[in-house]
């Protein structure tokens, strides 16, 4: 059951209380695919500069992603940098050089088109639609998107997920497209505008999700030790559309089992909570099937009652 | 099961993007002694002046409260005020006027002294101290501090939770108890101070519980509407430690039961989200033991995965 996945892949220089790295391999889709490739075959599209170093290339290989709608273009990769707060629960963006990424068009390899599983990183909402029509029979689209485009470009971003079927975005995400500040009318009100599934990020307080006939919520997993929240959230959807991709989810016309939606929001957080121990995708480099299932058990223990 | 509660009775003057309500029944102690009135019976412990009000008072006698350690005494009672932010994370103190506060030595009443439960709202470290050791045998003793204690009275505050089974504070007052940023960490230093049980009110992201053995988090419940959070911490405190004394819970030497402190932990989360669906302690004027286990249902349907 494979999952297509679009989005950054980028170079990050990241300031944290904990150090600073000056250039590490970062981008949405990265850390997406990463996250995902636990679960389920995962291919990606995404457009990549000359700098772009093998050993980065050889990382996503290695866990088995499909690198065919990778595109190698002339000109530098896409490259952010930013600082953590103390506390980390902020950040400022000190540089943005879009480089290659300003002309990302989105080009499906023909073997990805009949794949059911469809995740769209943040990218601009009107080539997350062209993705979208390139894909035959989807069973599952779902994607994430930031303040920017919802501000600045709100028809084009609500034209865009009236299709899909599951919207991931963080909280006060959710409060600006939904013009509503508690997170359950938000949740209404979003879910009015198509997908049926709504994945709330909430970053160190955990999870919730919507739809229209049930709600849950967990807290986050209570972190040992913090050293870069960078990717997180991305990690977090890896892990909860690739989770749903393995069990073979049900979507499009017909409903999601609440008890898969459940247990992928746990595999979600699980994911989220490993991302923030290392620098970077570094996590991932170490980062076992069985620790995923083991921390997934202890979430169940640490949140029983 | 008795439980004796210690603490400021007040009025308060409270502005929030739902309303302004410039002089409603309030503090610590009410906040604390009307939820746990809902589990066990209350005694309480606190000072008010001569415009105390009859019907205050009628409220907290018909909810079956104890008011034999309610001193009237010349003067005002306790007055503060403050305006709420947009999100209603985050408040500023208008006004603070002790009045007969400002010489309150709490005295005990002799039919207090042997009950099994104690705890202490948040009032000056040394005064929580007489309390405690005016009590003969009692099996859980828990309480609350501020930052203000923290800060400028640390050593007296050392020494006064040295002696408690149970500390209940926010996340910034951990933080800053422990000088630790990750909630973990911040606990472990924490339960070296003498506390058994920590548990840390997150607001609307829910609650953590943590002793050496074990550590359990659960989210904020998701509220419908939200009028007033005036009060919720308390509230959830006096959930927290009714339901443990409605239980028999046993502390001073012996180990609590994990499963009890679980259940605790929701049970004050589910009286701090009633807390907050109307201005002050209304919600208390009608909420039943009923509607109360409904909701810890509903919590744990909402949760369980």
């Amino acid at each position: 059951m494979s999952l297509v996945v679009v989005g950054s892949v980028a170079y990050d220089g990241v300031q944290t209380p904990r150090g600073r790295v000056e250039r590490m391999l970062g981008g949405a889709c990265t850390y997406i695919a990463l996250s995902a490739s636990y679960f389920t075959q995962v291919r990606i599209v995404a457009v990549v500069g000359e700098d772009f170093g093998e050993e980065d290339e050889a990382l996503l290989a290695d866990r088995g992603i499909d690198l065919a709608g990778l595109a190698r273009v002339p000109g530098k990769t896409f490259y952010w940098s930013g600082v953590y707060s103390e506390d980390m629960n902020d950040r400022t963006t000190l540089r943005t050089d879009l480089n290659v990424f300003a002309e990302f068009r989105p080009e499906l390899p023909p073997h990805y088109r009949q794949e059911p599983y469809l995740l769209l990183g943040n990218i601009q909402p009107s080539l997350q639609r062209q993705v979208r029509r390139q894909m035959d029979g989807v069973r599952l689209a779902g994607g994430d998107t930031m303040n920017y485009w919802i501000e600045g470009h709100r028809q084009e971003l609500l034209e865009t997920i009236r299709d899909w079927d599951c919207l991931l975005i963080n909280d006060s995400e959710a409060r600006l497209l939904s013009g509503e500040k508690l997170l359950r009318r938000a949740a209404e009100v979003i879910l009015e505008m198509g997908p049926r599934v709504l994945v709330i990020k909430r970053g160190e307080y955990g999870a919730a999700l919507f739809t229209k006939e049930f709600h849950f919520a967990i807290p986050g997993y209570l972190l040992p030790d913090l050293c870069d929240p960078t990717g997180a959230g991305d990690s977090f959807a890896g892990g909860f559309f690739g989770y749903l991709a393995e069990q073979g989810a049900e979507g499009g016309g017909a409903e999601t089992d609440p008890a898969l939606l459940r247990r992928a929001v746990v595999y979600g957080s699980v994911m989220g909570s490993f991302c923030c121990e290392r620098f970077g995708v570094d996590r991932f480099r170490t980062l076992t099937r069985a620790e995923i299932d083991a921390r997934y058990r202890e979430f169940k223990a640490l949140t029983g009652f």
